[in-house]
């Protein structure tokens, strides 16, 4: 019986993060979070601050995922077009959310007001829900199997901890990873043998150079512990009568 | 007259990306690369170590891009399968590359000599030539308007210093950051208006939350400097007419 596999897709939205002024932390962040959920992180898109390329990219991968989600773009200011964007690519007219324009409202009273600016805030695609953000006054925004989540990384915290526990997704991916002091390329055919030996374990092999020396972490995936346990096991005695010292845990 | 833009795009290969194990650091480091060759980068893609994943991305990218370039997967072991996926993207044969060959050997002399798994790493797709790299012994690969990097940054970083200067590109993009202590919703207006009276400019704004205050930094960009200046002045002075006093450099 094979296992349903649930996947989800981010798209990126910024300039700032293709003009290389920005160190993109959402990727890891969302990748992360989805990984406890039950849900993996299929593909990412980064998309300029320009209509049709949101629209492109949403549109592609909400049709091939069972979640979307967005990051950036959902401020007050100019740059700031993915609620338009998404409603292009639903399809949906943007209206005025009124829970949103009463939390605004609320965040805004000691802060000089709400104002029309303000309010852009509180603008979602026709038939969304808010996504709590107690980090500031704009909420997030669920539309279809959409997650909109603001850009900076915080305030995208926020949002994914609201959000934990409420999507359906299957089992997690399980990882260890052990390490040695080997060069990748002396052990690469015993690896892909590994893997192969192994029904439904990936085996990862990420190389590094530290202390001038040549090592690799090998990180072992499945959704089943034993498994899991067992790829370890077999990797590990392969290494080892190959004359290699495995590190529990990775190097 | 308007000025030719020459663009980049970027597809990262790898699972640790999308597992969230690993930081992606080559968009930042491909981007800031670019912009000093007077090219943007235009969007960029992560999919994971999956043939039809690669090829996918690929193919949409090259053909509407100046410029293709890829991080990830050109190692010996068996989930390093960008060149076969390229090679299949472009309909042509992977073939040894006969100076690739001959790198390796030397690089591997004194490192218990060259064997199967390590020549595996001198395979091209048809027609392609080396990017030099001078921190381990795998080459980039340069096969049309694509350019096949490694996925350890610093060795990404080695082949970018090999190519700069030789692709062709426009004139960089300039930029100036100011910042001030404001609530971007407060000059989101301002900021609008500021943009769209300064043809060529783009202003991103990018707030932030520091020492218990909010603030928020202004990018202009644009390709001439005394067009950016202009701006700058123009923006420093309507945020002072507004009451908001302006750091030069940003905050």
């Amino acid at each position: 019986m094979s296992e349903r596999i649930w996947t989800a897709a981010l798209v990126v939205i910024g300039d700032e993060i293709l003009s290389g002024r920005t160190q993109d932390k959402n990727v890891a962040q969302l990748a992360s979070w989805l990984n406890v959920q039950g849900i993996r992180l299929a593909e990412v898109r980064v998309v300029a601050d320009v209509e049709s390329a949101i629209v492109e990219a949403v549109n592609a991968l909400r049709a091939r995922n069972d979640y979307l989600f967005t990051t950036g773009g959902i401020g007050p200011t100019h740059d700031d077009i993915t609620v338009d964007a998404i409603a292009v690519a639903l399809g949906v007219p943007v209206v005025v959310h009124p829970e949103a324009r009463a939390v605004l409202t609320r965040y805004y009273e000691s802060k000089g007001g709400i104002t029309d600016t303000r309010l852009r805030m509180a603008r979602v695609p026709e038939g969304a829900d808010l996504i709590p953000n107690r980090m500031s006054g704009a909420p997030g925004i669920r539309v279809g199997n959409i997650f909109i989540l603001a850009g900076v990384p915080h305030i995208t915290a926020g949002m994914l901890d609201a959000l934990t526990g409420t999507l359906e997704g299957g089992r997690p991916v399980l990882s260890r990873t052990i390490g040695s002091w080997v060069a990748e390329s002396e052990i690469a055919d015993l690896l892909g043998a590994t893997e192969r030996a192994h029904a439904g374990v990936s085996i990862g092999s990420y190389p590094f150079f530290r202390e001038g020396r040549t090592g690799a972490n090998f990180v072992v995936r499945a959704t089943e512990q034993g498994v899991v346990d067992a790829c370890v096991a077999a990797l590990g005695d392969a290494l080892g009568a190959a004359g290699h010292a495995v590190v529990e845990g990775g190097i």
